[in-house]
């Protein structure tokens, strides 16, 4: 499908500038771009490069309008104007009907325009919005609820009463509404308790390849509209996360943490329970939250690679930390001693 | 389904004090449980709220039965007997029967009032044993065993030959009998070592959702009696886990090590392999554990955040370690030469 | 199916010494084989052993080949001619065959003698190798393509037009080709970048459980010949992974990051994006890599465990660090006044 660019500029509510006939089919980077393709310069550092191109048409800043050897889009944030033309011109195969190997309770509501691909299970009660995609070998538990418009990939679950919002994605294999991991200690043995709460997921959130999210033990475990998670990210029973926080992939969140609104928190990290991080903050790769969080601002931990043999020596130095600062404190008070 | 309060009693093992006819049909927390509810007090701190609860009952500790202005059961261990209440007024839905749907091999061995979801495939010379759940999607292999009464989550797999004891649950997406990580090196390739052990796991099992459990190598990998593993854990190949460990979400434990019993690891640790560790081991959220641990206790490791300008100094300061080490030792001798 | 002593040698090109008739079923440990056992030998620190052993054959170096009591295949390298030899005695039970609940587009092109299992889904335009076995509740979705010799475990996802080369074997639950983890800021939102970019993967590359591997924003996340993966592990976009790189479970790599060949990559490790390692590196487990490596050898991170109370003060001590430095600098500078 081909868009002008003229009417890719009325669509996005952009001005443009040159040839708005042009037919554009794709987008491309702007070292591989052809005269059918859109791409977007965000930095300064590519206007050079930008001279150079061969697409169709570019998104670029005002400011650079005039660098352009083609046809221009003019927005003041070129990179989310791009993010918006690539899913214009790159839409998601999507001809509604259920699969007819899939295996459809009876009493689910099904809604308009629904795409339900084959061997799916939409059990009981469960409610499927206008528009959605149910992918080949996902589950939507008993009285489930997917938005309009949201997308589960192969292979997820969405288990009994999780509700997700509108326009939500969820990349295959994820995991919505796991119990808890909740256990009464009785002597040397576990008592399970039973999770009884759902997973709340708002609007607009996007959950990554197997990422697990537990459902709530009594109340419910809920994340906010806008919320991104990445791939392989653990969320467990009773966490609220706020709206449009982005996680990204391999990081844990212990019960009942309750996380801020657009927070940004880097990869790996480790968030304890029971406490809370205030909005607008934002944590490096691999940050290890032990404590609660009450001012914004960025936060870090982790010790980067050294050489083994170096990271051997300083491991053994860590050991004599302590010993260290005790030698230290005796030579300040001996020398404060022979003063006196 | 409603049970009164002196029935819930007797089947609980506990006295109760009031009204014995109560009925009740759910758990809920001390601030929202309403008449038909059941709560419990644990701790201390607690018992001022308890006095304003609206609950039909609520499960104390003998020193605080004549807190309640409701019934009470008295327990010793109120959270463990307010687990095994909800166990008993929130059972899972669980109709028998095999889903038209399912794919079950003529040669499998299915037990009495057994469930299979659909989609479910249970291969030759598999046995499911009396009461089992196998969720929708959920995968057992040629020869495998599940035990009487456990569940599978939706979209469980559990490979060819190994075997899960009785009353285990296994949430969603995990995976018990992958094959190993094993290679043996040749020049500047790797020659794969088939894996021919299996994964064996006790009763009272618990594995958490995406989980993954390597089959052994020769041996077995074997997780022991009421063991309890939460989501997003890697164990390799011949693992041992002792009886009633529970290790929370996050967690790696590399090939042949070997882990006491109630021992208790928190999220995020890695183990390494070939090591052993004995029974009654903690460890803290993100320890990193690379020798044996000979003696029981608690143990940790990790670096909580700084803000992030603070955190810089850290690495910077820790990568000069040595050298401040070594200064230090020229400040003592310098001192000590000027004394002799 | 057994072989006899000297029909291994022969097919694994080496040379054999004693009954070259003995016939033998299966691969042992050096302590459980018996007599239809073929062990081996790879270190010297099992030579005792080797004289009580069991086994039918053993595989030794040279230099040990007159200390084994029974038949013996003499390689340079007896841990990959076992690894080898395991494969030939171990072949996986592969009847080829298209199970009839398996759901395959009619637009799918199938090579010869592949097996595909129950529940699987393969879109349309989707092509399979010769050989290839796709495990049950597998999907290949929409152009994409699995080698000759290929094998997906249960419940495996190839996402739409990811390329799998010839002899890969892909764990059960592992995801390829999600979505890349990409989002334009506008103002407090995140606005979805689509990820039209594949995933390339080469031969003989193995994948774990539950592992994820994500498709690139514009150009392909690549992963070359002969990398083997373990479970559980997170390749983001635009990652390229070089041939014969080896990488154990739990670790993340984030986007745009490109390793090298031949290098070995310890569990849990966190490796960031937009930076390169060259061939060769070794990377110890949790090793947490935040600029290129441009120097092969060896490179480690992480702070093993301490009791608990050790490591509450070496925390504390750390955070003393920077103060502590200069207290040390400012011993010096009072030493060097006075001697001025």
């Amino acid at each position: 499908m081909a868009w002008t660019v003229s009417t890719l500029a009325e669509r996005l509510g952009l001005r443009f500038e040159g040839d708005g006939a042009r037919a554009i089919r794709r987008v491309a980077s702007l070292q591989s771009a052809g005269p059918d393709a859109l791409t977007f310069v965000s930095r300064a550092a590519f206007i050079e490069a930008l001279g150079r191109t061969g697409a169709g048409a570019v998104i670029v800043a005002p400011e650079h309008a005039d660098r352009a050897p083609c046809a221009v889009l003019v927005s003041s944030n070129p990179y989310a104007a791009y993010a918006r033309a690539a899913q214009l011109l790159h839409p998601e195969a999507s001809a509604p009907g259920i699969d007819p190997g899939a295996s459809v309770d009876g009493a689910a509501r099904i809604g308009a325009d629904v795409r339900i691909g084959a061997r799916a299970v939409v059990q009981a009660d469960a409610r499927i919005g206008d528009g959605a995609v149910i992918g080949p070998g996902a589950f939507v538990g008993r009285g489930a609820r997917v938005g309009a418009g949201s997308y589960l990939g192969p292979n997820v679950i969405i288990a009994h009463e999780c509700e997700l919002g509108a326009r939500c994605r969820v990349q295959p294999g994820a995991v919505i509404g796991s119990d808890g991991f909740g256990y009464a200690r009785d002597g040397n043995e576990w008592v399970r308790i039973p999770q009884i709460g759902r997973v709340v997921i708002g609007d607009d959130v996007d959950i990554g390849a197997n990422t697990t999210i537990d459902r709530g033990a009594l109340d419910d475990t809920v994340i906010e509209d806008g919320v991104k998670l990445d791939n392989l990210i653990q969320i467990a029973h009773n966490v609220r996360i706020g709206a449009h926080t982005a996680m990204a992939g391999c990081t844990g969140v212990a019960g009942s943490a309750v996380i801020g609104r657009r927070c940004t928190i880097g990869g790996a990290a480790s968030i304890l329970g029971h406490l809370e991080i205030v909005d607008d903050v934002h944590l490096s790769p691999l940050s290890f939250v032990t404590k609660s969080i009450t001012l914004p601002g960025s936060y870090s931990s982790g010790m980067p690679i050294e050489p083994t043999t170096d990271w051997r020596r300083s491991v053994a130095r860590l050991r004599q930390l302590d010993a260290l600062a005790r030698r230290v404190t005796h030579l300040e008070r001996e020398k404060s001693d022979k003063r006196s």
